[in-house]
């Protein structure tokens, strides 16, 4: 992200500015081709400089400069790219969390996240109870929507959108209903206990493929859970607890979200679809700012949880909507050529800054990815 | 195929039938689970039994029994299972075609086809010109479409589809032109020469990631080119000879058929738009029957070529329409499972069967593929 | 061996030559990096031209002109040659029959080797009993060897020999014991029992990783065998039989060669003390002329065995002799550089040509290769 | 090697020993599977917990027990397991130095450890100059051996070895020349220009494969070179510079040991002869102590260097002498179960610590292994 802000905004935009260090150019580029050579993604990992201490002061160096930055004249142009590094931070934010999930849910030692942020910062986070312990889920109603020509994409209104949400276009939908809540996580123990996991019929044949060939590392239930005698235990950022089965699934695939759906008898909605319901839906939720960093049980009446709590996987292949037109320039690689191989998710997560998200946002992972909190919202048909 | 009809006809609806050898149901089971075990397909190139002999003698006996069959009493189910064994048959022949043109242009010996084929059976087999030596191809010409709601997927009416291309429902489209013609070799020569397979902003990312993860047999061509000093060459079913610019380019992946149109400032048609448009034209074209087996410089006026020649890669997905029901029972994996991580192609090639296509008629692969006759059609948006 | 005649004999040394097929000294080179190019190893399962037909008639091609060469003077260089190729077809039997039982043995079909050569040639094979059915081994005898300075190593007195087995040269051994037979079948089901697949202190790091990565196909006994119900049954070349409890162990690794002699309290013996052994006896056992394709239970007097049944592995690298030097030219690549990471195996097998072993005679294959018919003999140290 | 005092003397033999934390047993564990699990090493790169605090927290609760269990009453066998753990933390004490190496020359920004290292404590080091800046290597001499039979190996007085230097034993030796010094940079730079990364011949197969399989990153020069115009620099511990032609090559695998050697007419001494000739010479030499951490040119009379520089790759296969017993019980695994594909090396280098030393001394890698300081001294036959 500091590298963001250092070559998109002060190395072009920021009268006689120095880089702090040439090498950084290439050592942090992710994925930028444009911009010029990178260092491997898969060889980060053995990086054991610079330090920490080294990174704080770059960051401190690139967030003086951005101070300046914002004191020159304001276009439109740098508005834009401030208003991208703020969004392409909140994005970091988020996988800050689930990379450091990954790592110590990994880590035979499990340590907490928050007991070790509580180590380094002086106040300490308690989890707020986002939903009382020993709530329960309210049941899963369906709300039917008539379909017919609708409209989905960003409406662009000068405030901030990614350029994969636009242009606004026109779709025909079939009538369908969609599930009031996500799946629960015991619902989808059920899935498990009817054999989900073992049986071909319910899987896509890449996801069946996929699965087999983990071999030891065989799925049998979502990522980070493992069982102690006949229950079911999950790592979650505050640790290792008894899974709650009725907070919404966390952690699956979009091939497990497939072979769920296709077990219980429904599908995973369409992107136009979730959007088209969610048009019309607040955007409250479970998001980072509750400091839960983990899902809560969903209570209330309606259609609940459309955003926070678990991104939502749908069947939509992450694609260029009719007419898109991706960003002008080097930046044009921030989203439009990932656009393959990959599934919509939308609605955010408990992980998720509330103010980065919106109807039209669209998340993409690979359909085996399970390290995001992704979960699974049910559609049908209505015949 | 002989599998296929021994064992979703002769075994379960011809009275008292044997099996001619039991080992052959888990032996030739390519991707039935349902079915029962399967012998890995990656092992298969090992196995030097049964012989030639063996196989022709197991033809024999299950032909013998479909003449059997044919003459009990007929009703729905069991034409419908003829009629897709047969349509099967039909894909099989293609990929028998595809599959040793693979196998023969990467033998050293680069052994043709057509020579070979007449080795074999009495009458010689001389690959007719569908067009005359040194054809010109036509210009390229955009045919233009005003979009709106419109109508895709098989109409059912008694004629055989498959599930996929099922149930018929509507769009909405945007305005868009579509080529007269596929891309010609003269004009993928000039994409190579203006340093296509160098530049990734013209790239897909993984696209790109395939290509560099080659190295030594990273792509600068289509498959089947060599250079021989400033010519391009290519092997051919009928043996090398160098690339014709006027015919169409050929064997080209997803991904490359998506950079080709990105460098040229167009895109690839979605499947709706391809359908949209193809409905409304003769299928005729050059279809396995011309006994070229290599695709033809196109000729004539209008919309050239959309049937036959080389199938054409669409930037669509491959998933379900709106309402799909796979097909009953076991055959219910014969295409839906497929549903991830390919992409539509459209309109058959120099390979197919001509009895075999239809406007409506999906097929689909991944997008590195490239042993298919796969080409690439360009469409472009209506400002 | 048809090249080997070819490009080492034919090519240089027969006047006029015309090679069959240019293309051929490329396409079936295994190893000669100084002849030129050659088809990558990995790649040749792929081949399905030349037909075997077209390789029979190169064969006779080469077969004439090798007669011609024949009536041509003879001296010493080219006697040489005509021993080496005689030497390296010999060399090529045992492996056509190790690869054919390799393929056919994971077949699922199992074919029987012996049947398919009856169904191509016209007397039928009967593999004749070399042992009574039912026959009891002999028990183990230790035969112990004072030790000291021992020469081994080729004496050069005009025979042929490799060079990989001079110069004769001295080494110093402690005195040690030697069994008298090689270990059974019986006895390698005790190790088996006694959780020898199990036990990681029985075996070599490289062994134990080896094992455990193999996953699915861990070995827990031999190649080519299966168990059915409490029995062990194998798969041989005359067909799938049970495991004879009398007849020695076969086609075992070095790992496990190594692994069931530490459990035996035991070690495997060097290759200067099994030459030293093996340089009294005569050189006779059950070779390919048997027709016996499989090792036999061992009977008589004193040490038996020593040749033909199984290659017995040793614990010595194969490395060179001090003062070793190559085959000169081309021909340099044979033996030499292959002196790294392979362990040294002595005395022919029941697959081996009787005329091609000798007490020097060192075959080499890498520590888990297990394809050969290869045993093990248990030596000691005398305290 | 805190683990390693913990598990094999604090655990078992200081009385009322607490663990300091339990899961490190398995943690810590690299390959003692005696002891129980094992943490796999591959994922040990991915620990981000425990952290560098608790780490030394750890290691000073194990010192201060340590202090406490030398206090207890001393015997035979707390002794050598004293001395063992010690000879243990020199070993480990090397692999820091050629760790850090690694993981900073493979570092972009190329940090170096001295530096790195004065920033963390607060006297400087400044690596000493071992030899004068600008030094001139002395010429290579010949120093001839008549062999016969010799002794090798550890004579048992009392003082530390390792289990894999015993039992003392006789060999008979050829006579043999080894040279008077190391092979220079100087010396190994003629080999490159001489096309020795080029040319097959002169490699083990196994060598040439490795070398070949690596694309990109095919070896062209030792590990840490790289070309800046026509001259060559490398990484060293102390940062970047030029390759001094007069200091001795270094970072070689044994297979370009083996290649230079074969280039220059010569082989590498077996161990035997190495040892033979090392142990008449007092153990001095350029050890870590000098705080050089780099070779340093050769001066000198008579045969130099054999202790210290660079560790000197032997043809010998790592393998059990005569009569070899490892050490009893769990710690058995130190060094016997790695007997396999390993070649041996001799005499130190300039990261081991002097005391460590001996000519009896085996340390081990397997033929590609470049990470270590080491380097060639050449030998060859007397005809």
């Amino acid at each position: 992200v500091t590298w963001f802000f250092e070559i998109f905004l002060l190395k072009s935009k920021l009268n006689d500015y120095t880089e702090y260090n040439p090498a950084f150019e290439v050592l942090f580029n992710s994925y930028y081709n444009g911009v010029g050579k990178l260092h491997p993604r898969a060889n980060r990992g053995f990086l054991s400089r610079p330090t920490v201490n080294e990174i704080l002061s770059y960051r401190e160096h690139v967030d003086e400069h951005m101070l300046q930055l914002l004191q020159q004249e304001m276009n439109d142009e740098l508005a834009f790219c401030f208003q991208l590094g703020l969004n392409h931070e909140q994005q970091h934010q988020e996988l800050l969390l689930t990379d450091l999930k990954y790592n110590f849910g990994h880590n035979p030692l499990k340590p907490a996240y928050v007991e070790s942020l509580n180590s380094v910062i002086s106040t300490a986070i308690i989890p707020k109870a986002a939903t009382p312990i020993g709530a329960t889920s309210i049941a899963t109603k369906w709300c039917e929507y008539p379909g017919g020509l609708v409209e989905t994409g960003a409406r662009q209104d000068g405030s901030f959108v990614f350029d994969n949400e636009t242009p606004r276009h026109k779709s025909f939908l079939g009538a369908f209903e969609i599930a009031s809540r996500q799946v629960t996580n015991g619902e989808f123990i059920d899935f498990i206990d009817d054999g989900g996991y073992q049986r071909s019929e319910l899987w896509l044949s890449d996801g069946w493929a996929y699965l087999n060939h983990l071999k030891d590392d065989r799925w049998c239930a979502p990522l980070y859970w493992h069982q102690d005698g006949d229950e079911h235990h999950q790592y979650t950022l505050t640790g290792q607890r008894a899974v709650d089965k009725d907070a919404p699934v966390c952690h699956v695939s979009g091939y497990e979200a497939d072979a769920y759906a296709r077990w219980a008898g429904c599908r995973l909605p369409t992107e136009t679809e979730w959007e088209h319901v969610a048009a019309s839906i607040p955007i409250k939720g479970n998001f980072v700012e509750s400091e839960l960093f983990h899902p809560a049980v969903q209570t209330g009446e309606g259609l609940v949880g459309m955003f926070g709590n678990v991104w939502e996987w749908t069947q939509s292949s992450y694609a260029p909507y009719p007419g898109f037109k991706p960003f002008a320039g080097q930046l044009g690689e921030y989203n439009g050529k990932f656009m393959a191989n990959q599934l919509v998710l939308r609605g955010g997560s408990c992980a998720t800054p509330g103010s980065h998200i919106r109807a039209s946002y669209r998340n993409f992972f690979y359909p085996p990815d399970r390290w995001q909190f992704s979960g699974i919202r049910l559609a049908k048909d209505v015949d």
